[in-house]
Order: C-alpha cells, then structure tokens, then sequence
C-alpha cells in the first residue's frame, strides 16, 4: 500500500494563510529588529519556510500512508522505523533546521519561535510522525542549553542538531500519567558526580528506533532520600548510549521493553522503557537537584504549543483533501430545482457541505494564528525587559492551556467533518480522511489530557498575580473589538463578542465565589469546560483581529489581495454565526449551582 | 492478536436499564393483548432476551477483537470472512431469531419489534460486525415477505429464515449516493416474466461471503424506458445464485469486484457488486415496476433505526469498558487534599472523569431508550386503526431521522470520550475503547448522511400534514412535563424543557417564514443543526419521562430499586445541566438571518 492507491489530494496546507499571520497580523519580520532575532529578514524568513515547504512536499507527504501501513517493531531488542526517518533526521540536520532556535553562542540561528512554528505546522501538515524525532531532538536540547552545566553542551548539542543523535522527554511511568508528583524512578548518586538510574518509563514518544546513533532522553527520577510530590524530582541526562573519553559508546543499560500498538500516529514509535535493569545505567543531573519538574516545564509549555499546532496542521490536510473533493464530486442537485434531468453538481454547492468546509477552515486557521500568537509572545518575552517582558510572559501563560487544548479538542471534530464530506468512501481506507481522524485523537491525550488543561487555566492562570494575566488578554481583545466596531463588516460581531467576553467576566467572579464558599472541587468541577468556553471566545477575538486587517487591505489592496481578504471576512463570519453561540449553552451549565459531578455518588453508576 | 491481550472489561451493556425501558415506561408486555402479538408475555419476553444474552455473551464478545484484527479478503472471486459468522448464522436461524418480526403465515413469530430491537441492541453492544448478516436477512426477507408475491415467499423465506441464505439491500452505485435517484442499473424484461439486470453496486453490506450457500439482493434499478428520477425505480430480487426447478443453485453472474478496507466495522463485509457483466443476471420484479423506491423505504426505515441503536450499542460497550478502567486506575488525588504522601485514588473520583461516565451513560440509555419507543410506535401502528393508526405513524415517521441521527452523531462523541478516560493507553490496541472509536464513526454515514435526515426532518417530516406529527409529538412532550412539575426532583427540568419546546416552536414559525420570503434553499440551509437541536429536545423528553418514573417508583419501591431509580434521577438531572443548554446556541444561529453558507461564493475558499 503507498500514497498512490489512496485518495490524498495535492495540497496540505495554505502558504498565503501563514504568510496573512505572519506578516500582516503579528509583523514576525519585525522581530529582527531586536538584538537577539538580529540577522533575519522577510527574505530569509521566506527563504526558510520555502525550503521547508519543498521537503514537505517531497520528503515527508509522499511517505504518510506508508508510515500508516508499516508500524514500528521491536525486534532484537530495538525498535525499527520506516527508513525515511532516517533522511528526514539527517536533511533536518543538514539544514540547520534542529538548531534554528538554538543561541549562536551553541551554533544555532536564532530564529523567532514564531517563524520555527510556522515551519513546524507546514511540516506536520504534510506528515505528522515524520517530525516527531527532529521536534523532541530540538525540546530536548533546548532544555540542556538552558539548564545543563556547559561540559553537557559540549558532549551532546552539536550530535543532536547534527541529526546524529535524538532527544526524549522521559517523564511518564506506569503509576504517574497525569500525576508527576507520582514519579517513582530513582537515581543514586556515585563518587564521580553521576547517577545510577533505575526505573520504568512508559508512552516515551521516539523513546528507541534505528535512526540515529543515540538517544538523549531528559528523564525525571527521585534523588534517593528526597521529598515527596513534586519537589522531590530532579532531571538527568540519560543517553542510551554512554560517551567514553575516545567519544565512543558504550550500552548503558537503558532496555527497550515494548513498543506501543496505537491508533494512528503510527510512524511514530512510542516505547516502553527500563532503566537499570542490569544496576548499570547512568545519568547525570540538569542544573540543580529537585528542581527538575520545574525545568521539564519549559519543555512542556514549549511542547504543548506543538501539541495544539500539529493537530491544527493535520486538520489542515484533511481539510483540503476533503475540499478536492467536494469540489469533483458530483452528486444531488440544488435543493430548489431537483429535476432528475439535470446533471449532478460537485457537492460543494450543497449548503451543509459549505458549512463543514467553513468548519474545517475556519478552525484551521484560526487555530493556526493561536499558535502563531502564543509563539511571538515567547518571541517578545524574550527580548523585552521588567513589566512589558512579564506582560507578554502572562500572555503566553494564560493562552498555552487554551492553545493546546482548544485545537486539540476542535481538531476530532474537524478531521470527522473531513471524512464525513467524504461520504461512505470517508470511511475506507483509499481515501486518506480516515487516517487523519485516527492520528490527530492523540492530541487531546499527550502533554496533559484536556481536564488537566482546564484545571492549569481555571485553578492557576486565571488567577495568577491577581487575575493580572486575564487583564492583560482583555485589553488586547478590547484594543481589536475597538477597530473591529468601526467597520460595518464587523461590528455586530464586535458587539457580540464584547457581550460574551463580559459575561465571562461575570462567570469568573461568580466561580470565585463558589470557590469561597463551596471550596475548590464544586470551583474546578467543570474547569473543563470553562476551557471549551474561554477557547471559543479567544479564537473570536483572533478572527476578529484578522478581519480587521481583512477590511484596511480590501479598501486598499489589488483585486487579488481582496480575494483573499473576502474569504478572511468569510470565515470571520462563518465563525461569529456558527461557533461563538455555542458559548452560550455553556455559559448557563457553567453558572449552574447544580453540582451533578461533585455530588454523584460514584456507586450509584453501572 | 485475541482477545485475552486487550482490556475489553467484562459488561457491555446494562440489563436493567432495557428491563426498566421495556416493562416500567413503555409496558411493551402489553402489545401481547393486541391479537396479533398474542402468545407473547413477559416470560417468554425474558426467555427470548436471556438467550440472546447468553449468545451475546458467549458468541459475539469474546471474537470483538479477532474479527477487527483479520478482516474480510476477496480470494478467488468470494469474499472470505470470519469463520465465526458461519455459527451466528446457524443459531441464528436454529433459534427463530432470523424470523422473530416475521408473520406467522410466512413461518414468523409475530414477536414485538420493541422486544426484538432491545435484542438487537444486545447483540451490537457484544459485536457490532458479528450482528449483521443475520439484520439484513431479516430485513430483506420482510422485504419480500411485505411486497414480492407469494410465490417468491416459498422460494426465499425458508431459506433465509433458516439463515442458510442471507439478504441484502442493493441500493448505492457509484454515482448515485445519498441521491438514489440517480440509479442507473438497468432492468430489461424477458419473455418468461423475469428480468435481465446489469449494473454495479457499491457498498453493498455483506453483498458477498463465504458464510452461507446464497446471497439474495433486494436490488434498486431502471426498466428500460422508465421514467428518470425517483419515479422510474423499480426493486428486483436478484440472488447470487439461480435457483433451479429442482433446488439446485447456478451461478447468477454477480461478481465480487471487490470488498473495501475499513477503518473500523472489519468484521462485516463491504462489496462491490457487478451484475450480469456476461449478460447473464437474472432478476425478479418485487411488486409493481417503478415502485422500489417506495417499497424500500420499509427497509430504510427499519435500517435506520437499527443505525441509531447501534451505535448506542457500541457506545454503550465503551462507556462499561472506561467504567471498570474509571473504578480501576489509580491516578491523583481529591484536589481539595493534593498531599503527596496520601495514597492515589481511583480516577472515578474526579469530577471531569464523573462528568465523561455521566455523559456516556446518558447518551446511551437515552438513546435507548429513543429507539425502544420507536419501535414501540411501530407496533401500535401495526395493531391500531384510523386516526389512532396515523398517529402512530407520524410519531415514528417524525422521530425516525432523530432516531437514526442523534445517537450516530454522539457516539462519535461518546466513544471518543471512553478513550479519554483511558488517558494515553486509550489510543493503543491493548485497550478496546479505540476499536469501538473506529466502528462507530460509520453510523454518520450509512442509511443516509445525517444532512439528508436533516433535510428529511426539516424538509418533509415537520410539514407533513400540515404539521400533525409535530402536533403529536408535543401532546406526548407535555404529557410528560405536565407530570415532571409535580416532582421536586424534576419540576426545574420540566420548566426548562418547555420553555424550549416554546422557542422550537418560534424557531418554526420563523423558518416557515424564510421559506417563504428567501425560498426552500434558505430554510433548509441548516437543516442539520435543526436536526440536532430537535434531538437534544426529544432526548430531554426521554429523560423526563423515565424521570417521572424514577420519582413514582423511588417514592413506592423496595430499597434495591430505589438506588437504580436514584440512579435514574441523576442521568436526568445530568442531562438537563450539560446537554440541554446546548439548544441555546443553535438556537441563536437557527434564528439568524446572516446565510453564510447559501451565499458563500464557492471559488473564494481554498
């Protein structure tokens, strides 16, 4: 089975959409005039996405199904992948692609995490699992860069942008999933400053394979004798292969017990994994002992953007290759004259199958601009200094809940939409919808399921420094209604969302109340959907925003320009019409003083 | 790959709960005082349902896994399936369960359709694909046995009863879809009265296999010279195999082209069908010519039914898959106490995992309870006459697409919900919940998308008659409400639930308006929300209703009822805190006059 026996369409993703983000929404380019991003330019930001655009299309779309059909085996005590990962590694080396946000100062580029995301969501639409082993490399060094002691730099950086080697995030075990208080791995420390590592870890994306030479996994375990919960836990470096003095490897006892059989996301291989089965492993501490959780969360606000944008790309494929085909396939009529001897219509002149195209697109892209968002605010907390770099700091704190969950969620609903317009033949495998909706289920899962996402924004970010984060939002979402008033394309929608976004207010007040009088449970119980609603309200103000700039350039652009302008006020309205209305519904659930969860008594369900 | 290596949970759907729909709301054991049910009473209702459960449990479950894991293969010209169908087709018709609804004239039972579809959902709920040779025999012999002359009746029914031979329905070609009136299989009449078909069919359910010796199609084509469009279908019966005078079988030139690769339902084969490529397929009118169509709706009807239950089926096999893991898994703790020293707790305990049991539970024993009084419809129908007999009829033509749609929608949802609960073991294949994720997604799409129920419902069911069937339909809502007021426990919900009959009503009103100002394209554009927002209505009517009988018997009942009738309560009161405010949205978008969708330029979007 290869691509050409299934149904896959020609085209992934909308270059013109992530440039309409980049460079008339957030003004990237600009970036560069910061000191830190000095040295990049529109041209070479062009020149960047152009050549991942062309590996995208001949390196990583050409081999999606096959990576479906040909699963990661354990064999002989290794996991084995599809061949290409191994050209992927090695060309994303090659190109500087694995250290493109690395400092000079460790050989990398620089480049603004908002350019690197778009080249990130391009990659995944044309293949998620083809880009996992260069995504976790670039996380995992990340974090050595910036919390390893600089003789770990030297051991291990230049291998890993190289391609040489990879990098893991080793954080889940059998009894701690969404619980890392829970971590049970231990480590002990020798004479010689290392540790001796003994411990399981499970679900370790690209946790073993053929690819590389080594495996650099970033691994929390307890320091023998410390603290309970989460300060208790520390990060190691621990590389399935031990570096001797000659720079040869040698075993370090780090056992592949199993690769996972999932779903979909099956070019990706997810391991089980033993440490110190044999008292042999070792592994050597990042920065400070029982600070590792701390550190690990760079790593997983970092991954966590990644999570909300490949869900968003893998909806973007599926989106377009169910656009080809409503727009060949024949079938019905329009509704108003049904005469049998007419000829068929492409589908796509049938209202439901323009609303589910508005569905996926809508979503897509603004899901897309989220990301984009969330990653220039990293950008310019980078670069900014004391209150303006924690205002960006709240931004991104605040959003990163919302910006891997809502995209993640939104994204099963956007791949069924895909198989659905797709009719009987959406279910079968020689059309590629299906093996969209199976991959992208993942995402709702990994990096923290939804509820803990809804517990991260509703039980800590909405309240940080004093609600100072939600301040901070509501003025940039009010800056945008503002413009958004003065034009009649938008101003009811402007009014709709001022209207929504005051009644969020009130249910945030009246939660705090619940808090003081009922207590955390009945204030949390459903953080879950207080996520769905703050997600539907912040994807209103990002399509708002892009509208408003859709109607300066439709007033002043070439006629080119004010088609694409046009499908942005679209889609704006698609958005205020059939998504912000199902804030409603969950405002009411949301202000309820029925505590239907809280009160059950779980014996009673069967 | 068995079984035995996946977590499947030992309960896959809930006895009481179809004993309480059965006997305590709708008394279906008192369709045996109608003459034509008579011989039926509540002991040889439990006996027909205890073994189905026996067969169900022994049978069906335990080969879940096996037949998603090896799926059906065309070799040699036959599809060749699961050896285990060969046996549910034997005891199928060794129990008279094949002939159940059928006339005690043809050899039938004459059973209750409400008995014989909560056996149904039994079945499912063990094995979807294991239950659907011996449905579509039962539907294509009642097919047959409603409009085929009776010396067709001696020719099949025996046979197909006996499950020796199964049926099938032959409807969709490869250009004729959700529009069957775009049927361009041909029909030429020969001189001995029967027909000479050609034509392709695809996605002809169970269309070929190797479990029994004949397959008979009940086959949608054009006699030559037929009118175009609806008019001109005429229903054939065409088997695989010609039935000679003296009982012997020859081939009847239907070739196998082919059987599709799914991404779920494995167990079940999908075929494309080629008929008389050697000009050597013969077929027999059922009924007059150019009458099919109207003769296959019985069919339909029944199908989609059973299409909704199923996939309440499936989700209620996964909603008891993620209970027993929700009562198993260790993983946090209350978050009013997060000390780390405190033992974990099993995950059930957290109010967004009772929220993700509750919705599931819900969901499924209303579905459950929405097809059970359907087909509790459908059996006063039977035995009623006049206007009693019409109300009947219009009660279930009005809540057939709700009935088929609403639970296939969900259990997408539903299904995708027990995979939540799984965490990240949900999206491997040592869980079941995944499986039951892929099976599902097909009930959208087959026995007609759910836009077309939606234009059905909008388009035809809500107007007919000058909208009688609404008229009925709220006479029995407001039965209920009328009783749910005097109760404590129900008396918010009741009010709740009329306030949104009112606004359905207004909704109505102004839809009939736009149809008139804007044209029919208008007013239907968003026929699948209508559809929707109707559902969630008519599911809060079901949880009332069954409310009211909880309040009754919890006031009255011994202890042990009391809990379930609690139990009961608590669904209600669930569904009334998080589904029912999702009429308010689509309310919102059903009221506006902004058509995206109707006036969307096609070639804008890309």
């Amino acid at each position: 089975m290869n691509n050409n026996s299934v149904f896959l369409g020609d085209k992934f993703y909308n270059r013109e959409h992530v440039n309409f983000v980049l460079f008339d929404v957030l003004h990237a380019e600009k970036l560069a005039e910061h000191e830190y991003f000095s040295g990049h330019d529109k041209d070479t930001i062009d020149l960047y996405l152009n050549s991942i655009d062309q590996f995208a299309k001949e390196y990583l779309f050409p081999h999606l199904v096959e990576m479906d059909r040909k699963q990661p085996e354990l064999i002989d005590g290794r996991i084995r992948v599809h061949p290409v990962h191994k050209d992927i590694m090695r060309i994303s080396g090659e190109n500087g692609w694995i250290s493109i946000l690395a400092s000079k100062e460790v050989g990398g580029m620089q480049m603004p995490s908002t350019i690197a995301t778009a080249g990130s969501f391009i990659l995944a639409a044309a293949n998620y699992s083809g880009v996992v082993f260069a995504g976790l490399t670039m996380g995992a060094a990340h974090l050595i860069e910036s919390f390893a002691d600089k003789k770990y730099h030297d051991i291990y950086l230049q291998k890993m942008f190289a391609g040489e080697w990879q990098g893991t995030m080793a954080l889940t075990e059998p009894g701690a999933g969404s619980s890392l208080s829970d971590v049970v791995s231990t480590a002990e420390k020798q004479e010689d400053g290392s540790y001796k590592i003994s411990g399981q870890k499970i679900f370790i994306s690209c946790g073993d394979s053929d690819v590389v030479d080594n495996v650099v996994h970033l691994l929390l375990a307890r320091v023998k004798g410390a603290p309970a919960g989460i300060k208790g836990i520390s990060m190691f470096i621990v590389p399935r292969e031990r570096i001797s003095d000659d720079g040869s490897l040698t075993d370090n006892d780090v056992i592949s017990a199993g690769v996972y059989h999932k779903m979909g996301y099956k070019g990706a291989p997810i391991a089980h994994l033993i440490f110190g089965e044999n008292d042999n492993c070792l592994g050597w501490l990042v920065g400070e002992e029982n600070k590792g959780l701390s550190y690990m969360f760079q790593m997983m606000n970092e991954a966590r953007i990644s999570v909300g944008l490949h869900a968003a790309s893998i909806s973007s494929a599926a989106y377009y290759a169910s656009l080809k085909y409503a727009n060949e396939r024949l079938q019905g009529r329009n509704i108003a004259e049904k005469a049998p001897e007419k000829p068929q219509v492409p589908i796509i002149n049938h209202a439901d199958v323009k609303r589910m195209l508005l569905f996926q697109k809508t979503f897509v892209e603004g899901s897309v601009c989220l990301e984009l968002q969330c990653s220039y605010y990293a950008d310019m907390e980078r670069v900014s200094e004391g209150e303006e770099k924690e205002r960006y700091n709240l931004l991104l704190e605040l959003l990163t809940p919302v910006a891997k969950s809502y995209p993640a969620e939104m994204s099963n609903l956007s791949t069924s939409t895909a198989i659905q317009i797709f009719g009987g033949y959406g279910f079968t495998k020689d059309f590629i919808a299906e093996q969209y909706y199976r991959e992208t289920r993942i995402h709702t899962i990994h990096e923290g399921t939804t509820a803990m996402h809804g517990l991260d924004l509703l039980g800590r970010k909405v309240m940080m420094k004093n609600g100072k984060a939600v301040m901070y939002l509501m003025q940039e979402v009010m800056k945008d209604i503002t413009s958004a008033k003065q034009n009649e394309n938008t101003k009811v929608h402007a009014s709709s969302l001022e209207k929504k976004l005051m009644q969020l207010q009130e249910l945030s007040m009246h939660l705090m109340g619940v808090a003081q009088k009922e207590g955390v449970e009945a204030y949390l119980s459903d953080a879950t959907l207080y996520l769905e609603l703050f997600g539907i309200l912040v994807l209103g103000w990002l399509w708002l925003k892009m509208a408003n700039i859709a109607n300066n350039k439709s007033a002043n652009d070439d006629s080119a320009n004010k088609e694409f302008m046009k499908t942005k006020l679209l889609c704006c309205n698609y958005f205020f019409e059939y998504e912000l209305p199902k804030a409603e519904g969950l405002l009411t659930r949301l202000k309820s003083t029925n505590r239907v969860t809280v009160n059950m008594d779980s014996t009673l369900i069967d």
